[in-house]
């Protein structure tokens, strides 16, 4: 096994190459949500099989009900320990595309405050943070002509849709995806200059409801009075979902939350975080939420309820007087703790038909339900990377949660008792999930450096 | 000038043609709400004003800032009495688009319950209505030479974008337009065999408002908690605009708002108006709105306010966890008796500014705004009109309400001293603004010789 410092060299020879890659891959609208892009969910997955496989990986494109997976296996000889790699080659519609100042799926490189980016969507979210463990590869197996542990892929194309098709793969193919950690690319870094392991992820659970009132849009002079407003049904309900101090009013939503811990709390107030440039990057001019809860806490140690999207009604230019036969809304929840999603499921679909009116009729649609995830600080392979983060950015890692949610890692924990260490190189400001999606060069340069060291340490986990 | 018989045996041996000339009308996408659209508006236009030029009137299509009037003239030697009819070319957006049965501007016949009916988009608003009154002055002019009363013809492209032209082009050509009485076809019939005059019109106020929180739309597990949601904002705000017993709760907004005379309350009682009827017709399965009072008197006696339209978020098809940037809402009010529209709407925007959130800012965008309108009962030219409907229909007509605006009407009275008949042949099952509107048979065809019928009438006014 050759040094790590001579595959670092590699892929500082290979940036070039390794960014043309990204932007092939980035080439390609990858959109889970829109049944349109069926096909491209399909290319994309084409691609990164034919990608592994060119370095030598057993790889393929299996498929599902929905979009394929991507698995791929490197089983070096004598290698002690194995990790199973996750990632997501789909991506978030680019909407609304009139805000990009290029198109989204042209990718392109423009100068940042901290020096080159790639803007394009999926450039954060999550191609590049990918691509940076699969560079990584391939610098050790043209360096050193192999992994230093054995490396399982497994890619989705549904993370951004609710990953429907991900658990059902994962049950039926439970042996062949097995290993002794799994690593997840998916995250972001303290700062620019911090590297950092999430060990604390938000649950998720994802709601669709339609109010129907009628059975065609009416004429809102016709029938405006006696006529139910499937529009004002919602809002009213929409609107009881909170109380004024910005608690969730579910019943039972609480259950299985905790206060957060003492030298928890102090080890985040110890990091001097700016919650007004925080909220300011992003045109907030005010916290919401909880009262009396730091801006962290609420992100990593609270759960919310989110209103993602609703719609009814005329929506065009101009005016319609026009009573809407019906109306929705797409309702998420994130959760912390031990909190059950399904309970918490339950609870809100019965709070929303209890005070539904005469007249009216709910239709609820699920889009997923994941539970909360901690990993312990004393774990071994948590400490191995944590010293190739070190190596590469010279200095610890901050161990921090994030108000996102990746489902399949509780997974992973509860069925074949693998942790699982998120380590990514996104930054806050990437714009995921917004127009003008970027990716920092240096995120994606030493992140790719950082997995090569990673991988080093973990051989020698014992 | 000849007996009334033979103008309508000429409508009769003419409805083919008649048919033929609304088939072609219908086919023109004169949607004045969507800009994509300007061309075809002025092409329903010049096909309008082509169509009046056939018969004789002096006709021209006149610019505005907004979709082109038609004006045209026709005023015989002799004529005692002088009519200004007022219609409109435009027609509402035909979405949703998927409920339609066949294409929106493919007009076509079909067999309903009453008889045949023309299926399109604008057939019974108001191109379908327009054209009774256009074939009418037809058949006059083909059967005895002339009208037997002088007409002028007004037709806009805008009435269902709030006619933001209409006013200022009233206002700049007040002398050409002043005539005796203005007719207006555009409302309803009682039912399908009873004839009706609408003597009570609801003014509008539109409005359409978004709320902003930040300046791009963001992750929802990466901001969820602290960032303010435009959506629940705005829920919170629409919420608010009902008070528990179904009534409006902005102040002031009942100021002007009479309870219903004994002798008319107890008229419309004698109807023996089939609430279930009505709603159950549209899917409705209960009535809304302010307790204690009837479905009519809620449509045609008081005021309202209804969310048209909302959006806000990822509306697409699967899920996206964002949380949006801004969120907007299209809101009506319908205005009877006294009530001021720019009171109403400076008091709304009052409402709603004193009940934002901190770190939430307010847009509003105004639709339009008009007063209510009543005609006295004891207008000769209303005695005459009832009795051209009487000679066709065989029973008086119904002097009825409206729960729709027509805003020109206010200006007619209040700057030229005409009052307004408002007599249409329209049902209300005929889908207006709806997907498959429709127009009977029976009402285009009884609708011309109705007008026929009343021009002749109307020339016995002294």
């Amino acid at each position: 096994m050759s040094d790590v410092s001579a595959v670092l060299a590699k892929i500082d020879s290979n940036l070039p190459e390794s960014l043309a890659r990204l932007f092939a891959f980035l080439a390609i609208p990858s959109i889970s949500t829109d049944s349109a892009y069926r096909t491209e969910c399909r290319r994309a997955a084409e691609w990164a099989s034919a990608q592994l496989g060119s370095i030598g990986f057993e790889a393929r494109v299996a498929d599902t009900t929905g979009h394929p997976m991507v698995v791929a296996h490197r089983r070096p000889t004598g290698a002690t320990r194995h990790v199973l790699f996750y990632g997501h080659y789909d991506v978030q519609p680019p909407d609304p595309l009139g805000l990009w100042q290029t198109p989204p799926f042209e990718a392109r490189m423009e100068d940042g405050p901290r020096g080159k980016r790639i803007v394009a969507r999926g450039s954060s979210d999550d191609k590049g943070q990918l691509l940076t463990f699969i560079e990584a590869a391939r610098a050790w197996i043209e360096t050193a002509g192999e992994l230093p542990v054995a490396v399982t892929v497994l890619l989705e194309g549904e993370e951004e849709s609710g990953s429907p098709s991900l658990k059902p793969f994962f049950d039926a193919n439970k042996n062949e995806l097995k290993a002794d950690l799994a690593l997840v690319c998916d995250t972001t870094m303290w700062d620019a200059a911090t590297p950092a392991v999430t060990t604390r992820l938000r649950g998720l659970v994802g709601e669709e409801i339609t109010v129907s009132t009628a059975t065609r849009d009416l004429h809102s002079g016709m029938y405006g009075g006696p006529a139910l407003n499937p529009i004002k049904v919602l809002a009213n309900l929409i609107s009881a979902l909170h109380s004024a101090d910005g608690r969730v009013a579910v019943p039972g939503f609480y259950d299985g939350v905790e206060e957060l811990p003492d030298a928890i709390a102090a080890q985040w107030r110890g990091l001097g975080f700016d919650e007004a440039g925080f909220l300011g990057e992003a045109g907030l001019t005010a916290a919401a939420g909880e009262t009396g809860r730091s801006v962290l806490e609420k992100i990593w140690a609270r759960p919310t309820c989110e209103i993602n999207g609703i719609f009814g009604g005329y929506t065009g230019e101009g005016f319609k007087t026009v009573i809407p036969a019906q109306a929705s809304v797409k309702i998420s929840f994130r959760l912390v703790g031990k909190q059950d999603p399904l309970a918490i499921r339950a609870a809100f679909r019965e709070f929303l038909t209890e005070r539904l009116p005469e007249g009216a009729k709910l239709d609820f649609h699920e889009h997923g339900a994941s539970p909360a995830l901690e990993l312990s600080a004393d774990s071994p392979a948590l400490a191995l990377a944590a010293a190739g983060l070190r190596d590469e950015w010279g200095k610890d890692p901050i161990l921090m949660g994030s108000g996102g949610s990746i489902p399949i890692v509780g997974a992973f924990k509860r069925e074949l008792g693998m942790d699982t260490l998120l380590i990514g190189f996104a930054l806050d400001d990437d714009r995921i999930h917004s127009p003008n999606e970027k990716y920092e060069l240096t995120s994606f340069h030493r992140g790719t450096r950082s997995w090569a060291r990673i991988l080093a340490r973990l051989a020698e986990w014992r």
